[in-house]
């Protein structure tokens, strides 16, 4: 790898690339184009050089100012309420910045498919969004190895504070939630938490675990159960709960979705929400006006929060043309100065699943 | 406008839309490059006499082989479960088709802002998928107009035979539901259609009536109910259905979404599911099964119907770039012969929302 970099551009070419991967130049060239003519073990190793070596297109410096600006939203999945808000408010932040909304999905949760990094890589982006909540290791290095602004939207971790975050009050959200619950008169409140390796599922943790000090109600360490964001584990999780000697009384689930696994385990024991059982969830998507009956939950800006992120996006890889910010860079990207990390404000949304216990 | 139109390449030029516009020619090409500091009226005026004109830009010739290829999906809105799995599977198959995803919502229902589509415009788009169930007159023509390869998702009519659509079997869905409530014993079935202008509502509609035709059960027209797609719709009519003198025993609702508004309005008199009231839905959306009770419905396949049509944009697109298409044109888009018409199968999946009448 060439010892000289330069600060504005980098020096590293793709015969270095070649050299080191030990591979030809062509090779290089089709895993950058993302031609489906290299195998897969030499895709990964030629990915893993371009990502470590710091090498940046030269293209794009010629090419990027044609043509409209197009952001990429790459996202673990498209398949959750939570990927739909997300996407429409990333669109909208898109469309009133004018820009494009390449959308793409991270297949690939076990690692085992890279395809959509070589793809995101051929298309030279100009600014990326990346969800990573549920990402596995590499990805996020390896996409802000390309060179484009990069914003997390709703981080897995505090782990690299370069790069700028957009999320949401986690830790206040779970003190509402709780506080809500202790309000109405409830002792044996339970928590289902998110995936426990995620940022946001410990601040809700720690949320709850405040409200219930605050409010001199003692923690049964049974009543705290892991989950995994889906409706399946909220079930699961709930079942559990259900079957202790003592069960709760009501209970806050880390997610819509697994608050619609704690009403389905209700249902089956006949159980009836919220007169048995109170349940509040956390993100308040869309389907939650759909449950029955409606879902109390704390209320995530997903949308704000993606097109919040977008227009960081947006902004920042305007100044780098050369051309003003459209705004003051408040909650801007700059490659200047310390990372922005913005929170934005979550709030309980009170509805029909909850109420004083029996 | 010229009236010596070339067969390969429209003759239109810059200088001729402005003129027919009454405007200058620099105010044409901001339309076209989608700047902000041209009038509402003046881009409305420009963006009619550009669709009507037949105007190509000649850039594309030069510029599209360049970089990966990117398909662009226009959808109404992005709030429904139904864009969701649209997005996913239409995501699905444009990275299986080795091309990028283009995401933009026709935030335009009523016609006011076409921003969405000087923005389309400005992105010289190589081939475009249009969900355009719920589009305003006069858009598809539009799109149409830009000279790339066009699929209709879940076609609104069948007006333009001219351009390749990609549905679902509505018809035999409608009487799968109706079969299926026929069969548990139901005589009074009641249905909710979706919006009465749209193709699939009337197709769906049409198969309840051959249902109960078939099965010897007159049709009380009491029991048919205008929709339009929305759980509040579903409600409103789920309400009239039940206040009347001899309420029906099942619903077949049009949508998921109206039948989870069937469901709000049952709890809401103390009727329970399916107990009091069998209900069925349509469309299968990730959101039913998180439904209480799990909804039986018409499973329609949006996601491969997404990715099928962007499957026959990327072949048509590659088969005008000169290279052969990568599978048999069996569902592709030619322009050289008839555009094709594509159903995919709906089929019923039973879950727990349907029960023979007390």
């Amino acid at each position: 790898m060439s010892s000289t970099t330069g600060r504005a551009e980098s020096r590293v070419t793709i015969a270095d690339v070649a050299r080191q991967a030990g591979v030809s130049v062509p090779t290089v060239s089709k895993v950058l184009n993302n031609r489906d003519d290299v195998s897969p073990d030499t895709r990964d190793l030629v990915s893993g050089v371009l990502a470590s070596s710091g090498y940046r297109p030269r293209r794009r410096q010629r090419e990027a100012p044609a043509g409209p600006l197009l952001v990429e939203l790459v996202i673990t999945d498209l398949t959750s309420a939570y990927a739909l808000e997300v996407l429409a408010g990333a669109e909208a932040g898109a469309a009133r910045s004018g820009a494009g909304l390449v959308v793409s999905a991270a297949h690939d949760r076990d690692g085992e498919d890279r395809s959509w990094l070589s793809a995101l890589r051929a298309r030279r982006p100009r600014g990326v969004v990346l969800v990573v909540n549920r990402f596995g290791g590499g990805s996020v290095e390896e996409v802000a190895s390309l060179g484009a602004p990069v914003v997390l939207l709703d981080p897995a971790g505090s782990s690299d504070p370069a790069l700028p975050t957009v999320g949401a009050t986690n830790f206040a959200g779970g003190v509402a939630a709780t506080e809500h619950l202790l309000g109405l008169g409830h002792r044996r409140v339970a928590v289902i938490t998110g995936a426990p390796f995620l940022l946001c599922s410990q601040e809700r943790l720690e949320g709850y675990r405040a409200a219930m000090a605050r409010a001199g109600a003692p923690v049964d360490e049974a009543l705290v159960q892991p989950g995994d964001f889906t409706a399946e584990g909220g079930q699961r999780a709930a079942a559990t709960l259900l079957d202790l000697p003592e069960p709760p009384t009501a209970v806050f689930a880390g997610s819509d979705l697994m608050a619609s696994g704690v009403y389905q385990e209700a249902r089956r024991r006949g159980l009836r929400v919220p007169d048995d059982l109170s349940v509040v969830g956390f993100d308040d998507v869309a389907m939650v006006r759909y449950m029955s009956p409606p879902l109390t939950t704390v209320r995530q800006p997903l949308g704000e929060m993606a097109s919040e992120s977008v227009r960081m996006v947006v902004d920042d890889v305007r100044s780098r043309d050369g051309g003003a910010p459209r705004r003051p860079q408040v909650g801007g990207v700059s490659s200047r100065g310390v990372a922005p990390h913005v929170q934005l404000a979550t709030r309980l949304v009170v509805r029909e699943s909850t109420a004083p216990p029996r």
